[in-house]
């Protein structure tokens, strides 16, 4: 499949480690949207450029795998991939890193569909956005 | 000072705990939140009747004085109290009780401006929520 | 399958809902917790029982699909149902009703494994788990 | 007085934004926190180095005025000043400037107390803080 994907590096914060000392579940879904718009601002479709296009593009699924713990003070790297894909739909895949221990944390997806102002389901890919993908210089997996 | 108020219950979940076993100091705000919505709706000041009505009004000032910790599973009940004051502002006052240990845990209080839809600072009151504070049943302190 | 479950009602707090004026994504796993603690105290196995046992159960696995929106206001009804089975894991499924649209919001599911103090990976479900589970009366899916 | 102080650079999340359109005040809470933790990992009392001396220093004061409204995507710069003092406690204030914008944010402080390992009240500095603080370099403010 092809793609396009982006590095970035987090610090955990106090408040995101809950009573057992590590990064509460749910957190994670703050990193995989950071990563989303550290992409979109690399590849221009970040949050206000979608503003801006009215396009309106919530999350309908996703899932996360945990695969070892985060500690207050560890550093992690989280790589965001985004997929072409001819459905209306967007795509992407994120692995977290854990820095500090040199281990893998946790893997997750997202799926996000364009609706209209009134939140209703579009089954077209917007032509601005299609126009955007064509512009990637896309990898290949 | 003339004061409308109001009492709800809270249980604390597990994810406002933080690794020291006791709730995130910030979660506070968010029952205070919890609090000024639960008296808008008995007195007809909800938020949806902010929204319908126009009314923007941002929290410009808060302040949280904290007595004793809470605990995951602690029941906690909040007293949410409003004054009736001249300026254009909305001032409320707060006492978090732990309904578990017997305790004060925290007492505090927000400042609310009025903002027009630019988010622009309002000096007078608007005239509907004027009309709101001279129908309510107010109590003496 | 055999399963146990349990119902409860959530408000929807301002400080959930995002610029999009509906609950951020993410809260949703707030919600799960709330449903997860609630199902525990019923049936005997709650975070402080658990804690008092030593178990340690992590999340080792989240999904969520989102089917309608819910903005603030909307009241919610959470179903939460944890299933019986051989490996040493717990497995739970969500299902989030908007009771203000009278549409299912979501569904979900949850995979929690248990771990030691140093937070490793246990094989085999602890004793003091099997006891409880083989106590519950289970009902059939 | 006599203070140190640090400033840090903070992005806005799309989770941190409430429905009108600017960052809900709690999240400066979590700001605070990144200011904390940052001067204290440049002058060497981080939160690790708290845990590793067993020092617990709960929030029992916090206070925060708003200036002006930052949005998502508006960059953050925070200055975070912690005060030599007499007193078993720890005193810092914030000023978090709008870099997208120019302006004044928000001003804020928080008072830090000693306790124990049970949580209890410490009415005089441990003897460790002491030493850290007398090798410090101070400014005079």
């Amino acid at each position: 499949m092809k793609y396009i994907e982006n590095e970035i590096y987090l610090n955990v914060r106090f408040s995101e480690v809950d009573s057992l000392g590590i990064v509460w579940h749910g957190n994670y879904l703050k990193f995989f949207e950071d990563g989303r718009e550290s992409l979109g601002l690399i590849y221009g479709m970040s949050y206000q450029e979608l503003y801006d296009k009215r396009l309106v593009v919530p999350i309908v699924d996703t899932q996360i795998s945990f695969k070892s713990v985060v500690k207050f003070g560890d550093k992690l790297k989280l790589v965001t991939r985004f997929y072409k894909q001819k459905a209306a739909k967007l795509h992407y895949k994120y692995w977290v890193y854990n820095e500090t221990t040199g281990q893998l944390s946790a893997t997750g997806s997202t799926t996000q569909v364009f609706v209209n102002e009134e939140l209703e389901l579009q089954l077209f890919t917007p032509e601005v956005f299609e126009e955007w993908k064509n512009s990637l210089d896309w990898k290949e997996e």
